[in-house]
Formats: C-alpha cells, sequence, structure tokens
C-alpha cells in the first residue's frame, strides 16, 4: 500500500481519537465512526470524515483500525458487518485476552478477512511518538502491506502469526504495570497517614524504585537457573516480616486488600520448600500444578 | 563518640553479618552474638569477639545493634536484659512496625535506655556502599552520638522523634518493592506459558517498567490535587479491561490472586464516582472511612 491508503478508525473514545489524529498527520485519507456520533466532530474539524454509519465507514477503506473498550463491543459493532469486510484488513486494538484474539481471528479467517490482534503500550498523549509501541500478531501478510501506516501509531512490533500472542504480551507488560501502580499507591495511602503529601514522598520512593528494578534481572536468572542463587533475602524471613507490611497499613487506616494476597504465596512457598529461596520461588505456586491445566 | 566505638551486633543472619562486617571494616571493636552460635565463626576470623553469653556481649560495648528477625524475636532476646542496657545505645534494624517501634520506645526509656529504631534499605550486598540508605527515628541525641559510625552501613537518614516513623516509610518503600515484585512474577508467569525463557521477557518488560516509573509523578500531583486532572486513561476503561488480565493468567495456567484485590478495588472507587478519573483515585476506596478508624 502506498503511503496514503486511507484508514477508518471505529471507536473515538480518547485512545481512538489519538490514533486518528495520528493518520491525519501522516496525510491518510481517514474515515471515522464512534457509537456515540459527537465525538467525532473534533476530528472532522481536523479532515477526518465522519459516515451516517459503520458500514459507509468500512467501505472507505482497504484497512480498518477499532479501538474500542473491549471485544464484546468489538464483536456488537463488527459481526453484523462481515460481509463489508471481507477482502479487507481489520486490526484490533482494543484490550482483550489472546483466547479472545484466537477466536476472533477464526471468525476473520471465515470471512475473508485479513485480521491483526494488536495491543498499544502506550497512553494516548504518546501515539506516535518514539516512546510510544504497539504489539502486534496474526496475519504477517496484513502486517507487512501495512507496516508503514501502522508505524504512525508507534513503534510496531510483530509477534507472529498466533493471533494471542500481541494480546498475552499487552497484558504481561500490563501486569507489571499495575504492580508498580498497586504498589505506589498503597505505599502512597500509608505515608500520607502521616499528613505527609504525595508529592514530598516521592523524593523518597522514586530513586528507591528506581534501584529495585535492576534487581529483576537476577531474578529472571534464578527463575530460569536455580533459586537458590545468590539468595540475599530468604524467603521465609520475607515472609515473617510481611505481617508487619499489612499491619502498619491497617494502623494507618489504610486497606491492606492488595498485598494480602502476596502474604498468602508467601507462606505457601515457605511450606512448600522455597523458606531458602529468593522471592522469585513465588512463581513455583503462582504455576497451577500441570495437573489442573492439562 | 570517636569513629572507633566498641560496637556490639545481635543477629547474625545474612544482614547482620553484612552489618557486623561493614563495622570490621571501619576499624570499630565489635563483638557479636548469635542464638545459634556457629554463624559467629566467619566473623570471629575476620577479627570480631564472640562471647559466651548475651549480657557478656552488651557489656563489650556502648552501643548495641540488633538485627534479627522481627520484633518477637528482639524482645525475646533482650527484654531479659534491660538492666544491662541501661546507659546505653539500642539500635534495632530488624523489620517491625511502627506500633512495635514506639511500644519498643516506652520500654527502653523506662529502663534508661537511649533508643533508635531503624530500617534497613538495602540487601545485604548493598551494606556500606554508597547505594545503601538506613532510615532512623527516636533518640535524636543517639543519632547524633553515632551518626558516623552508622554512616559505615550506609547512608543515614533520620526522622525524627516519632520511633514509629523509620517503621514506617521503609514499611511504604517496602510496600512498593513488593508491587513491583508481584507485577514481574506475575507477567514472567504468564509470559513462561508460552515457552520464552525469563531471560528472554527481560529486554521487553524491563523498558517499559522504567518508562513507567516517572508516570507516578503524575499520579501524585492527582492525588494532592484532582483526580481529574490531565485523565489519559479513565478509570472506567481500565476496570473493563482488568477482566481480560485475570482472565488471560487463568488461560495461561497462572494463579490471578495477586491482581484480585485490584479488580476489586477498580469497581469499587468506579462505583464511588471515580470512572471519569485515573487510576491514582484508588486511593480514595484505599483509605479506610473516618469512621472507622477514628
Ligand atoms: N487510554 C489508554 O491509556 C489506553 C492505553 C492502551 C490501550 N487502550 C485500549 O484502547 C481501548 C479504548 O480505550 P479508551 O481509552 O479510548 O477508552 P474510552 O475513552 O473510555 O472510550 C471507549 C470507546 O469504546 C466505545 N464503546 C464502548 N462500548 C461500546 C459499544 N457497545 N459499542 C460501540 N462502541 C462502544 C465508546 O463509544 P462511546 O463514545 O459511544 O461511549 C468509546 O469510543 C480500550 O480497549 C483500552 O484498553 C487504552
Ligand atoms: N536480607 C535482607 O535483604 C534484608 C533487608 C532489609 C532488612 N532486613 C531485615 O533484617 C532482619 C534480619 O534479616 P536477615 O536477612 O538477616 O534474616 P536471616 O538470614 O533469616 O536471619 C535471621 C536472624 O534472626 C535470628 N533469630 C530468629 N529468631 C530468633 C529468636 N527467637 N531469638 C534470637 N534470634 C533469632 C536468627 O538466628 P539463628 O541463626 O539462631 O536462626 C538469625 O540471626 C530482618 O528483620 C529483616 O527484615 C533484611
Amino acid at each position: 500500500m502506498t503511503e496514503t491508503t486511507p484508514v477508518t478508525v471505529f471507536g473515538l473514545g480518547v485512545m481512538g481519537t489519538a490514533l486518528a489524529e495520528a493518520f491525519l498527520r501522516g496525510g491518510h485519507p481517514t474515515t471515522v465512526w464512534n457509537r456515540t456520533a459527537s465525538r467525532a466532530e473534533p476530528l472532522v474539524e481536523a479532515g477526518a470524515t465522519a459516515t451516517a454509519g459503520p458500514a459507509e465507514a468500512i467501505a472507505a477503506s482497504p484497512l480498518v483500525i477499532v479501538c474500542v473498550v473491549h471485544n464484546d463491543a468489538f464483536r456488537e459493532v463488527l459481526t453484523p458487518l462481515a460481509g463489508q469486510l471481507a477482502g479487507k484488513t481489520l486490526v484490533n486494538l482494543n484490550n482483550g485476552t489472546p483466547a479472545q484474539a484466537r477466536e476472533l481471528a477464526r471468525w476473520a479467517a471465515e470471512h475473508g478477512i485479513d485480521y491483526l490482534d494488536g495491543g498499544i503500550m502506550a497512553i494516548p498523549p504518546m501515539i506516535g511518538t518514539p516512546e510510544a509501541s504497539v504489539f502486534y500478531s496474526g496475519s504477517p501478510a496484513a502486517f507487512e502491506t501495512h507496516r508503514e501506516t501502522l508505524a504512525l501509531l508507534g513503534q510496531p512490533r510483530f509477534f507472529g502469526d498466533d493471533p494471542g500472542l500481541a494480546a498475552l504480551y499487552d497484558v504481561a507488560l500490563l501486569t507489571g504495570m499495575y504492580g508498580i501502580f498497586a504498589g505506589f499507591l498503597q505505599a502512597v495511602s500509608v505515608v500520607r497517614s502521616t499528613g505527609s503529601t504525595a508529592a514530598e514522598f516521592l523524593p523518597l520512593v522514586m530513586p528507591w524504585l528506581e534501584a529495585m528494578l535492576p534487581t529483576l534481572t537476577h531474578a529472571a536468572a534464578q527463575i530460569d537457573g536455580d533459586y537458590g542463587e545468590g539468595v540475599t533475602s530468604p524467603l521465609a524471613m520475607q515472609a515473617a516480616a510481611f505481617d508487619n507490611l499489612l499491619d502498619t497499613a491497617r494502623d494507618a487506616g489504610v486497606r491492606p486488600d492488595l498485598f494480602v494476597p502476596l502474604a498468602e504465596l508467601m507462606r505457601e512457598a515457605v511450606a512448600a520448600g522455597h523458606g531458602e529461596h529468593d522471592v522469585s520461588s513465588l512463581v513455583e505456586v503462582l504455576r497451577v500444578e500441570p495437573a489442573a491445566t492439562g
């Protein structure tokens, strides 16, 4: 496709709007559709075309990007339009699970639709900047054909023809991010009980978190190798101290809910023989026994 | 005190051993005691003095450092020795809660013991390096007198005469750290279901986590100011997507336990009117209602 492939964007929430803006900036004829039509207005002013209905929006472009709240909304809007989508490339950028992506890829294949599933690793203001990256998996042909157009959104990364992999890595990174958020929000809540502001806590907590991130490299080596290699903080000791973390929250008038399961997992891991191992050995209790999965 | 104040270290686990080594390197006469006497041997070879009993260990130094597993162990060892500790400085470096620190400070005051409570923000190999920092609170006189000696362990930081504050900030930072660990270990577990190693996941997850840390500055500003300021990822959208995170884990044969409470808190926050706010608004549901705390 040329650099001016017409593009259609379904879903004009904060993210879909940012995607459409990036295509407009890149000089692509851009057609937009949103359930609540008024959200298209600023984009139309910026040069996009709004259509009366979703079928007309699909007819306008060979490349259709969807970014609605979740895959239930995706199905609601797009499954009735499978006939119109035949022969086109459909890129699903809303959040979903690998299983949902694989199921939608099967549905697309049945209708002759070239399907890419994707995960946006960015917040809307990052779209179109070098910091944004977008994961894709599914049709290699669709990815190759539209790679340059998709690169307008952020650094594209293709995970191969298993359509579930982009969602899997998307969810994995979001899980890491939510770990950071949960820890920070819980910590801030405890500190605010002293009358401190969140801003006052930043100079203490930020360098600490930055110093902790590199320790994950050692954790990864232990997970791939030996949980007992170079242990500096035995899990039995950590488990013994962990109730202090929950009690400190309670005493500060903060719910400990977010960290209660970690206390339980630590106890389980110690009981399973990981007391002299590092915290990385928790992956052993996180994994459901093969009998239950297989 | 001079730079060669004699120091006694109680507790020779991985951390206590690192503390004693740092005092020895700094040229301080160092006396050590551990419940399991054999753990003192390498330190004695390095120049430390081991005593027959804990009372003799206290008699050897004006500055007594304790680093055992928790404050129950601290009490078990030290409360019978309050008489011997009178007139000395006692520095409690094991993990504990602010309430425990305040209670131990009262006990110390009753017995004429100058008490400092502390939190070690480092793992043992960092002790004595510029990366280590140690939090203190309690007796300002004790901190001033022994500041230089304590600086051998790591950058000392004094939080004032409320003996609970070092423990509070210690626990707060550990909470942030455990958030990182929980997110990473959960994410790695999901990714390993594809056959990928943890090491293979690092080049993807590390830059992502590094990019997410600075967003906490915006979260802090929202917490101190307005949860609706500059929202890029509405909580209602995040809550809608969050089940995908739990389902992806389950489908991958990984227990979702660590993140189940976050799903519940997001739902509560949306129900409480934070759907158009950022995830930072979760601090509102983390805080127990004033009625329940006061
Ligand atoms: N914002 C971010 O930081 C971010 C980052 C990465 C990925 N994402 C993903 O991007 C997707 C969109 O998120 P967003 O931030 O743009 O959320 P948003 O601002 O809440 O927008 C949600 C969009 O979904 C549409 N929608 C909801 N239910 C629908 C239905 N039943 N039928 C048709 N359309 C429906 C909404 O249409 P109406 O206007 O008619 O309600 C709106 O366009 C989500 O899957 C999200 O996980 C977002
Ligand atoms: N390692 C770290 O990364 C780290 C970091 C910051 C803070 N800390 C804190 O440092 C403290 C010590 O941790 P560690 O890493 O050295 O743990 P560790 O290697 O497991 O050592 C535990 C120590 O506690 C002693 N102990 C346990 N129960 C006792 C009792 N009832 N009476 C007397 N002594 C008892 C043990 O004596 P025995 O040898 O006789 O069992 C041993 O000396 C903990 O509070 C921990 O939270 C550790």
